[in-house]
């Protein structure tokens, strides 16, 4: 068993990464560490994993010692010694935070006001999407996993960028994310009644995660793609709808985008294309590693619209780790990972 | 007092202007009708009406009798004939649905299959935004009062459409809904265990609702404008987020825009621009007739990005088609709607 | 116009009396007081308000200072200095805390920890639930205001006590409460992604309200009740609904109760006894002043049930101090308070 | 492998057998059926089982003929001319519905109106809860489930009955239910505009799952027992709080019930007794086959409560139904049911 701890494991996406660790084949949850819990178990802090992970948080270093993969979710400008910890010790290290994601040192600077520590980490860490670039993941050990936003937008476009059927101008990105998404820290937005029958935008146009999704479909398109993204906050707990707009290239149709997207994906176990006539829903992925989408080209306007959903948490954090983890240590990509979302 | 009939007072819309008429100081409810609940109170649907509103649910007909002023919210096709018998008895008509919005008879045909059965009554109905075309709605005796997203849309767009600070092509309306849009009628997809933790987008760029936008724009642009509009459908009762984009004409700045809107804006009370830094919430115009309006240019895509938020069932129905009573009446064209929305 | 001031008008009852109010016909707010918001706008707090209350928030001694009537929504413990500072100066104090609600100085101390500073007040102050001591309120200066659950379980008991138509002793309320009444301080258990979905009870038969219930509930027996009280927490903004539980005294049947309801309120507006086959729900109150009541005999295990729902913030809070005020200063008692409940 | 049939799949009871079967070490869906999506993949009722169950609805004759043991998810009434076919065929048979749950014909007349047509049948029937009547479950052919109140209420009860710990009279259960326990079927207190921010109590003491909980507590106390039972309906999809009221026989103590319950419980995989000053939540069981429990006891009203947490679907139907096939195929009692809450 490959034996896995967990740096940040009271945040949502930590707590998510041990319940399915918990139910994997071939990993088990070795160490949890937490600073703001120090000496408690975590079931103290999420009483629904009462009796099946009573595990007491440790410190950071003691739960490197005790692992093959080290699981880091923990706020961005963090992870870089963490990482380069790992890495001296022979350790497995996924990052859930932003330190990593970069390939443009410039960009971090300009978004994230840091700078990189060890380039030379940077040099053999890899973006890890697995779904569009497996085969570079494979036996990596510093591995940058993408957030929910960042996951879920890419996925939406990627096919259309790389097959030229959209314009690599004017792309936008209206997402909407459930809660969790903006953490368990207590925060005035995410009071239950402040947010509960409310809507609305934030960070519009401004959002961190910006450059990311640019990187990822300007690798798509094989030139610069700049994108405006717009997230606003749901009132649900989980996960991310990503409605993505782009003007078609003249003369492409409904079929061609579906074909495209047919070929891309098709041996992808964890992305649904949807038939014609059905619409993503965040509904049918939570608890789950799918990505579904839905594909609309107007002819009216010469729009495309490609709508993606995901789990904020599964696909958009911990699941995905898992599968990087996966694709790490050579097992069976969806192994742990076969989640069936509840039907309600 | 303005005698008001209330045709169709079962439904979401006609309860909400039974709600606010009583509240209204020169005008009381008359009558109120309904084909499913005739012969039975209000009160027996509505439990929260109990005591204040146990008024019996009479014919069509009786109704149209005993009122002044004569509110249709009923399914579009079921307004013409209502409204040439109000017109013949001298009554001021006021339809929320959409059988007089379009001016085009071909939009009509195209997008809601039917025609105009009175072509005389078409040319003397007003499509009555007041905020945008006041001055024609004054003593107007056919009323046709725009629905929820076509209030929303237009009023975030019309001030940067009009003085030429976006390109009129490639408009884009990603709106989204609270669930009494979709109607008091049972469906799927307003069950509640359906719609709960969901979030999804309907009838993507096909809604019928596009082209009565596309005519409000096009009035405002003094030239034909094409809109893509996706709307989502939201877990909670009330409101419309729209999150409109455009790109910028050349050069066009964030103070570019504030002023136009100020100037378009300055005197309308139910129009709230909020501070640079403030995002529209549907939160905070809830049972009240505001409509807020944040902007957002993104000068990095070129991008502006306009964002409206209304409560769909007044501003976006009930409310504004009190509004227009109140015009149409020569009456304080605020009276009964100075609603404070409450802060949770 | 009677010139009011809210001290604590950031907090959720000091926001309610702020937006209940500005509709009044007699009274003003003339002054807004907090603490944390010194030197703010009460609209920078909640946007709702915006253009309706940018009032600034002044020191308490200033809001004092321009009042006829102060309204306290403070924490217990901060009342008391605060109404003889009112009582000096002539000006009619409205408690909506706790300070001045239990008539035995022990049971304060016991479930509160503190004692009677000003003892002299205590005599003069009224413990004012309008249904039940309407005549006792009238002219008084020092106000009680009830709080939500002993507004709501007591409305629901009192006239089967009263009547003697229940046992005294094993009376039990279980109770559900909209999570506006944790208040707007950040928790845990009212951060939006840990409530939803959930739903359990809290401070099991030790909650402080406790022996308030039990002193209202004693006047209506004549003679000494202790209650069962256990609160829950509801995943919904506003609301309280009580299920309270009692034995039937021998051969009492449902229309004795029904009748004995009638009698005690067939003159209060604001209370609805809902007809036989309807049960009293939270929805139908929002936004109100109003408490329906259902009640329900069972014969079978001869056990009488009566359900109470108020709004929390409204009969529970804000909407009662404003019926307190209105008797205080001998207005008319519904003045600003007729408020129609949304249907949804 | 056990090939299993769901009739009744495309209700929720039946689509969370599927879901649940599907990640079972032993057994598999080999069929479901459904009339009125008959010919029908689930997926197009459940799009969120899209690529994960497929399968087409099949007439009910055609879904026992492949199955070795038949699940029946169907309205009362319709159970017991399946289970005698399914006997007939030499199908183990469990029911999720009510037609086999009582032990005697009067009370199912009384509550049900319907009559006993196969008494023999009843005979070799077994009331399968498996925490309490485990061993006469074992290799049983024909096998209740019971629903969901009526897990949770004996579950929290049992022991203090048994032990006799607590008074056999004045027994009272306050339920709150996730709106899942209405069915899929459209009503209109299921509608979300309707039920949400809302919540009442319904069938106010005659309810018709009254007569079975109180077989079960009768037998736990060794003599009949009367409950007084109230639901209500909550604004959340899954789960079933019962908050349980008796009272305390002299003298007994906090320390004696929980002794009493860990005593009884105290070898139970799926029953989680919190520790003191936790209370249970729905929060923490849903998607899991769990039943949490904690237990309040207070000296100075002399009262008991007791409070349980359900899934309504999983361990109130699913769940159990699959516990109750491991127990009657003599498999590990928890096979394919170690589910991990997710803690948000």
């Amino acid at each position: 068993m490959i034996r896995a701890g967990v740096i940040g494991a009271t945040g949502y996406a930590g707590a998510e990464l041990v319940r399915l660790l918990s139910g994997h084949p071939g990993a088990e949850v070795a160490a949890v560490s937490s600073v703001s819990f120090l000496g408690k178990p975590l079931s103290e802090v999420y009483p629904a994993y009462f009796h099946l992970c009573d595990q007491i948080c440790v410190e950071q270093g003691e739960a490197v010692e005790q692992s093959d993969v080290v699981f880091a979710a923990l706020p961005h400008g963090l992870s870089q010694e963490l990482a380069a910890e790992c890495h001296a010790k022979g350790k497995v290290f996924i990052d859930l935070g932003a330190d990593f994601r970069l390939e443009n040192e410039a960009d971090y600077q300009q978004w994230y006001g840091g700078s990189f520590l060890y380039p030379e980490l940077h040099q053999i860490a890899v973006y890890a999407l697995p779904e569009l670039f497996r085969e570079k993941i494979r036996g990596k050990t510093i591995i940058a996993n993408p957030g929910c936003y960042t996951t879920a937008v890419p996925l939406a476009l990627f096919p259309a960028l790389k097959n030229g059927l959209i314009e690599k101008d004017g792309i936008l990105a209206d997402c909407k994310s459930g809660v969790t998404g903006a953490g368990r820290g207590l925060t005035r937005n995410t009071h239950f009644a402040e947010l509960n029958e409310g809507m609305s935008p934030y960070k519009v146009a401004v959002h961190r995660h910006t450059p990311e999704m640019e990187q990822t479909l300007s690798h798509a398109a094989g030139a610069p793609v700049r994108l405006t993204f717009v997230p606003h906050l749901l009132p649900v707990n989980r996960g991310i709808l990503a409605t993505c707009y782009a003007r078609l290239k003249p003369g492409v149709t409904q079929e061609q985008l579906n074909e495209a997207y047919r070929e891309q994906y098709k041996d992808e176990y964890f992305i649904r294309l949807l038939p014609q006539g059905r619409e993503a829903d965040i509904k049918n992925v939570r608890c789950s590693n799918f990505c579904d989408i839905s594909l609309h080209a107007d002819p009216r306007t010469n729009t495309f619209v490609a709508v993606s959903a995901i789990d904020n948490m599964v696909k958009g954090a911990a699941g995905q780790a898992i599968q990087n983890m996966n694709l790490a240590f050579g097992l069976e990509e969806t192994a742990g990972l076969k989640l069936f979302p509840p039907a309600f």
